[in-house]
């Protein structure tokens, strides 16, 4: 039976805004990848997901990003590698610690945005985030773009990864998502993104936005919480995945 | 023939981050109040606002609040009398040059969240509010709470004031804002919001959270953005405005 | 034989700007409070200094404080009891998993600025506090204000306290600092300094603003960093301790 | 008669932080280059210096940088040139308007950190700044690295120029800064900074690090305030300009 992590990134806010999250969306996924107040997220909302997380029995994650709340983390910034081992060693401690004192523990880390990219790529970005992973605790699972040089980062320094996939994101032919500026660089429709999401949990393949099929491992799936329909959507996807035999579940550590 | 002139708090977020508002929005209000960057809102999300305001001919205000992100502006801080003077010279100034340079010009000041609050009761900080708004342009009008000490010092320092209302916040007994913390802060239904718009516009009255009516000036109406239907909102306001000899409609400069 | 902790403010600004702190006065002090990040501090500047004191072996204590970078946390911020809870949370959370990375081990807490002196005063937020430190770690030592409301509500919650003096501030007939406002708040000249300090390390007393003698319980001693002579304060220090039979060293956990 | 401008960056810390600022260094430079609030500065501290500015009769100017307190403007930033031109229009705009309400005129605009070194390498980057300047006020006299892309951009705009050399920084054979990162990039030594000052003003050449003399323009002299002895060097600089027929004085508008 295929098994399938269900993930969303969640408290990248702030706590009194206008825009509050819909924390029900928990009931639907298996893993939450919380901000951890760099590029957005304070400690009250921090606190606050976890708490719902914790009583959803959905899977904690750290999701650290750049220290740029103006552009959402989503825009390069030229750090060095011990500014990156920094900034990953920080945001995760503040999560880890804050899990754990409120009764659950981390169980993954998943970057944000601009950083998230750019440690697919460079593999000194990717060796500075494993490492501070590693040293905060070797225990954590790693998600990390599917087929990408943070994956082989990850397995080299002795850590479990997740490979992940987005069922709502165009991918360029080398595998890497399609900016976030490109037209058409999130599915909007249903039905491409149902379509997207069978290719990847089914066949671990990709239709890029040059029309060909790639491979990609699929071990846990993104759903953007911003789509106008999110909450059908996942409803949606546990019918299917019921019908066709896939078991949403959180990835288990070894 | 009654006037009446529909504002709203916009660019209260940041430019890249998840949730983005919705600007056809200022098609149906006749002035906006942007954030200047220290509750909320960046030079870019601040610039595609105004653009916006200028092309559907939307007065512009500045709308300054205490420098806290995290908790949105909405958390009262133990500034003193020059630092108030400083923080709202600084975001008007922001606005002001901002707007001139794109082709407009600052029409209104409006504060926001716990210094809108705290200027309306507290005479030291209304004079601060006013002084700086008068320092950077007589001619700027001031949205002050309806009743507060705040429409006096505007009054009293020379300044234009237009006194606003709320359509869907509760008041007090004594003209006040019901906290946003009370339960029934703010109203939900269309039924409640379009009766106390009403009240307001037709007979400067308003029902308070005790059953009392008070009397209270209405020159200019706010709208919330965060609810669920403002644009349906908006719609019948248009519609409710025609049927009853009410013109929406800006406030002129004297 | 009297025993005295020398503790020091840390951290207290941002890696790259222009002020560099001299990382020389470890030598001098036994224990080190870090800021964490929010009030000032970042993961560069945390992590440089949390390096320094272990090469040093001096005690690393966490130094959280309100999130208002542009006040330094000096500024009252009114504050759910749940948001204090959680804010101190986030920042101890960070400093701790930082701390035992790097191959280290938190010691101690100790408030910033407005956030220290309103736990000395106010039962409801010294609970708050407590409860966070004690959900983290109940083996980390609270630093309060001696003969605050924080040292009881620590010791009622079953931490180790550190009973908190300052060389160099004055002091209300009360017990608390003199305002910063206030001037001589700050003691200037070496003479008063090493005055209030052989007071209140011999004595365990306090001459305070208006001449009268107060009792101090004194199990640390903070030296501010910023005064123009610290280092040559400190070495003066170390050599009057050793004349009087007092012997510097870090307060040890039970 | 050579005709000399000394410049100095001011107010990039916060008001109620630890290091305060000298103002008294405000009597020996002719000009003053103020934080806007995005990498450094806030309001409070920004109006204090702008006060002290007018006081001292130093022309006053603008200092906008990236949003990056923690990097403290020093970290290059992927922003696009939309983003650029917005960045530089709020924070001159904010330093504009408050310089105006409070008895001055703003006189020049100079960047700071990254976006200094950037906008002088990049005709994209130095064309969004210098249309943001020229869109707020095209009086204002825009101080960029001599020789630079900035300078071109300025000069094709129509603005005033004054190009920028500075007294304490190691040049590159290619006219451009070194990096702060490498080793002797900032001169310590009295005698090193007297003598490249000299070359400058008096010979409009300089010593690049390879040991190459080249050509530079010198309308405008920075000298860093982080030095030790600043104010001795500044007094030494002054000395040096009258015994040299050099006539310290701003620039003015033509």
């Amino acid at each position: 039976m295929i098994q399938l992590d269900i993930n969303c990134d969640m408290a990248e806010g702030f706590s009194r805004s206008r825009q509050s999250e819909d924390l029900g969306i928990l009931k639907w996924i298996t893993s939450v990848n919380i901000a951890c107040g760099l590029h957005a997220g304070d400690p009250h909302l921090i606190s606050r997901t976890i708490e719902a997380a914790l009583r959803h029995n959905v899977k904690i994650g750290a999701h650290p990003g750049y220290a740029d709340v103006q552009g959402f983390g989503r825009r390069s910034m030229n750090l060095s590698v011990n500014e990156v081992y920094e900034l990953v060693l920080y945001q995760v401690s503040a999560l880890s610690g804050m899990t754990r004192a409120m009764g659950g523990e981390l169980h993954h880390v998943k970057l944000h945005g601009a950083l998230y990219n750019e440690a697919a790529e460079r593999p000194e970005l990717a060796e500075a985030v494993v490492s501070a992973i590693a040293d905060i605790n070797e225990e954590l699972i790693l998600y990390a773009l599917s087929g990408s040089k943070l994956v082989e980062a990850g397995l080299e320094h002795g850590l479990q990864v997740a490979e992940e996939v987005f069922a709502e994101r165009a991918y360029l032919p080398n595998g890497r998502l399609a900016p976030r500026e490109l037209e058409g660089s999130v599915l909007i429709s249903k039905e491409e993104r149902m379509e997207q999401t069978r290719q990847l949990v089914l066949k671990q393949k990709v239709l890029t936005v040059n029309g060909q099929h790639i491979d990609l491992a699929a071990d846990t799936l993104c759903v953007l919480q911003e789509g106008p329909d999110v909450l059908q959507f996942l409803v949606d996807l546990h019918r299917w995945a019921k019908q066709n035999g896939v078991s949403i579940e959180p990835i288990m550590a070894r």
